[in-house]
């Protein structure tokens, strides 16, 4: 278990509490709050013992970061934060967590794929199958009742709300952008597939609901509205989304799938990679005639041509020149554009994705 | 076309204009808005020009009586509306259309249906598939988007946004409690299927969101916050929205396809439907036998075995019987339960389903 720091105090071992401990704490009792009004009705109780395994299947096994990165960044923006704040922060970090299981299961389904965090896809579940898009919607709706129960009244209510609104449209345009470009398996075309439409895709798909949201909430908890900070904020996190999901791309060809907990998919689904693109720029036409005859297909054979020819192009060499540049970038960025935000909040959300490997 | 009524005024023919030609007149003019922030940024024109057609493909084509009723409803809770409030009821009401137009590309989905309103289901569109999900969710996006910037700043606005946060949720629970009760094709058990079943899987999945929705947009529209006028409502319309969706169950089966405008898949489907519950209580152990036999599946003989029993228990019968005890049932229920609220408001809505073949 990573999250359980051991140090040595008077000659015994100690378990020291992280924040991820505090952090899953709070899970069940949020579990407990959503299903109980169902519970108390005869009616919906068969309802509610099945949302409590979407729940309890879809929501709390994944990284946290989103979620953590709430409380992380409330830390840096409050001086001496009221317990009951921290709380609420980590309550509306769990919000994230919803915001992205209720995305996760749509994807899998649109994606076809086979496992998530390590266990199947929750669609691929025998008695589930296609009702997996009901129990994605439900978990959004999730967010509000937990908006509802916990900071209705709060000044900041109605901004957080509407942030949530706002940041699942992103998040859906991006997933339109991406299923835009990339053809079905079969149709190959990579006329599309150009570094201007990767960043597209990311900031969209990506960048917005994983690092301006937790901030934007934190932000919005410490009373600060003003459009201009939350301009200076939404410049930096959209960068640091980027990086994020050049390494997702990374991850999802070369990574440890014990580690990053599922099988990539990407070169299958003929996505808009990092890798594809980058592939494409390298790559003389000889080579792009072997990308184009074997991207996109399920065929495992195709799919072992692509990954040669990624080694042959060298592309982790590319990935670590790539993760060097925007780490520098970033920390630029940090410097000259935080406005009158502190700039060490932003550069410990940079220290949790650096050189990550899942 | 129904909707134009055409009137005779000095010996000239003369087109009046309806509700539905006011309300479909609204449409354009929302889809405008709604893509136009996403078409100044040519990162998102992509996406803009793919959303344009879900929206116009998936939303408009309906009866549209939910949208429609808040007007309807609105027009009886506040004397001398102004043209301004009018015209905002409308927009409500289309915000109503987009939740079910949400909901119903979904469940296309999750039933693997092949028609809807008399055209294929948007999934099946070659071009769409999976991707369908997504633009599910861009639909749902679309109605907290326009009451952000049509009714910001009306008092009403945050009770509206709740209201359809709760109402979505409503309808979530009940499309589980219709899938856990019925289990795939090929398990028959029909244990499940009670009248008591029936009638909370109803109420759930289709009556808060078709009757109790847009009526309380048009209660809160007017001002009228408090629970004890919102109960009320909610118990009529309630029973008024079981009677709808018996109407439903029926018309699945014994409705003309090319006026209810999609093939009805109940059968196959293993749907707890209002049919099947009646028959099973109609049936002999030898009837039900065949029930069994024969019940969810797509095989064509089967589904005719099916037709014929329900032909056999003369349904037609029970449901002319059921519709006349429901209209008695729900004009005493306005008699004695409409509190402060306008009587004719409840009858006007029972007028537009009544008896109705489509």
């Amino acid at each position: 278990m990573t999250h359980e720091i051991t140090g040595i105090s008077n000659g015994k071992k100690q378990k020291m509490v992280t924040e991820l401990d505090e952090f899953d704490e709070i899970f069940p009792e949020l579990v407990s709050y959503l299903i109980s009004s169902g519970l108390k009705d005869s009616e919906t109780t068969d309802a509610c013992k099945w949302f409590k395994e979407v729940l309890e299947y879809n929501v709390p096994h994944g990284k946290k970061n989103r979620g953590m990165f709430v409380t992380m960044a409330y830390k840096f923006l409050v001086s001496d934060p009221k317990y009951e704040d921290i709380r609420l922060a980590r309550i509306l970090g769990w919000c994230i967590e919803l915001l992205q299981a209720f995305f996760l299961i749509a994807d899998d389904v649109m994606d076809d794929s086979y496992t998530r965090r390590g266990k199947p896809c929750w669609f691929r579940k025998e008695k589930v199958g296609m009702e997996a898009i009901n129990d994605s919607i439900y978990l959004e709706c999730c967010i509000y009742k937990l908006l509802k129960h916990y900071i209705k009244g709060k000044p900041y209510y109605i901004y957080i709300m509407e942030l949530f609104h706002e940041i699942t449209m992103c998040t859906v345009t991006g997933q339109c952008l991406d299923m835009t470009v990339a053809p079905p398996p079969g149709n190959i075309d990579f006329t599309n597939y150009t570094e201007e439409k990767y960043r597209a895709i990311v900031k969209w798909k990506t960048a917005f609901y994983s690092f301006y949201l937790p901030v934007a909430i934190a932000m919005y908890m410490a009373e600060i509205y003003d459009e201009s900070s939350h301009d200076c904020a939404r410049t930096i996190l959209l960068k640091m989304g980027e990086y994020f999901q050049v390494q997702d791309d990374y991850l999802d060809c070369y990574g440890d799938e014990s580690i990053v907990g599922k099988i990539g998919t990407d070169i299958q689904d003929n996505k808009c990679s990092w890798l594809v693109i980058t592939a494409l720029h390298k790559a003389n036409d000889e080579q792009i005639q072997v990308l184009k005859a074997n991207y996109g297909s399920t065929d495992t054979e195709k799919v072992a041509k692509v990954k040669q020819l990624y080694k042959d192009l060298d592309l982790e060499k590319s990935f670590k020149d790539f993760e060097e540049k925007s780490y520098q970038e970033i920390n630029t960025l940090i410097e000259n554009n935080s406005g009158h935000l502190p700039k060490e909040m932003f550069k410990s959300l940079v220290q949790k994705i650096y050189k990550r490997n899942k």
